[in-house]
């Protein structure tokens, strides 16, 4: 089973944060960290109710990138759903599909909520493996803060009672492969205007996919493999 | 499809409320029926959000006889599950359960919620068709009401509507994917005797990530691009 963390970046409303702790709870998650908070007042802990030990518990960072790390997986959540399918750093993939998927999932997972006015910065979203939206009105799609955290959980805590059975990739195996993946453009002669975009698109479709590690292994070899070629090098032998 | 009219028996604060407008907003709902609320101050409407519109039209109504009155199902919803038997008012179906039951509804569903402190009383619960549950921690089960009616009204939601996707790549767009993916194997030259294997790998791969056809292009193009460089061939103009 999964294990998760969830990460809150720049929270503007502790009485939300309380109320996230709360629904927290109810979905039996602990682990709390928050990038730059608002200031955590008496509203948060009275909304956190019987969830208070969450907040006294709650790691307080200075960046995303130490909120999240340690994660195998990191989510993020997004309000807006493009149209068009170019910018596919905001292409989401919907809450139940998701977390469908973590039902044979046992790694590291970060849930990231961005602040309740502009949500995840581009920055932010780059650096996420999947982007998880919960279907919603299109008159209004933009919801509370808390209450999206609350659908997200209920929805990983429904699927949190099933066996796991294949060995998940870890961090490091996906970095490597981006890494060779990158390469890979390099050696193509791939657009330079492109290149970045390609890449997020990349990490995207893997963190769909869920890769096992073996998946990742071959598809590194393979990957690997014609970067060397192009490069004039002899593959490695199998 | 069912329509749907939100019962709030007697809440008891009127950010709930505010916050409960927002989520019937954000999930397609409007027909708010209150018995005996709270005042609903200034904080119930800035909750509320873009959804006043919902608290502007609310019936406000005496007895929970008359909230219900013109709807074809009664629907309670309930934190505590009995664990007897025999209490049958309290032996509840998961919001999911009855969420799918709705799919071939189209009656007019009340769904009703009792305070803040106590949930609906007995009388309340006799009158209800059926008894709805949102399962939850055991340690923690007792939802915040807001948390409680967006995730019924999400669940009610998403079995009304389907899921709408980006423009998803065809049957070719993926044939002509594999076929470039195989020819890099080969080219590469990659050991006969794994290539089967890893072929179907990557389709697998491919097919969890469901991928739009935009993405689908980008990632032939790379691959391609690879192909015909190791089999000396000049990629093709971007």
């Amino acid at each position: 089973m999964a294990a998760y963390r969830v990460v809150l970046v720049s929270p503007l409303y502790d009485g939300n944060v309380g109320a996230i702790a709360r629904a927290m709870a109810n979905f039996g998650l602990s682990e709390l960290v928050m990038v730059n908070p608002c200031e955590l007042t008496d509203e948060a802990f009275r909304r956190a109710k019987h969830a208070q030990y969450i907040l006294e518990n709650a790691s307080i960072v200075s960046d995303f990138e130490t909120a999240v790390s340690g994660c195998d997986l990191v989510v993020g959540t997004s309000g807006i759903v493009t149209s068009g399918q170019k910018n596919f750093t905001r292409i989401p993939e919907s809450a139940r599909g998701f977390a469908d998927k973590m039902k044979s999932y046992t790694g590291k997972v970060a849930l990231v909520f961005g602040p309740e006015d502009d949500g995840l910065s581009q920055h932010d979203l780059e650096h996420c493996d999947i982007l998880v939206h919960i279907p919603s009105s299109d008159s209004y799609p933009v919801l509370n803060l808390s209450h999206a955290v609350s659908i997200i959980t209920y929805e990983v805590f429904l699927a949190g009672n099933f066996e796991h059975n294949l060995s998940e990739a870890t961090d490091e195996d996906k970095e490597r492969l981006f890494e060779f993946f990158n390469c890979l453009l390099d050696s193509v002669n791939y657009p330079e205007f492109r290149k970045e975009n390609t890449s997020t698109m990349f990490r995207r479709i893997i963190g769909r996919a869920v890769l096992t590690k073996w998946e990742f292994c071959t598809l590194v070899g393979v990957i690997a493999d014609a970067h060397r070629i192009i490069e004039g090098k002899k593959p490695l032998p199998p």
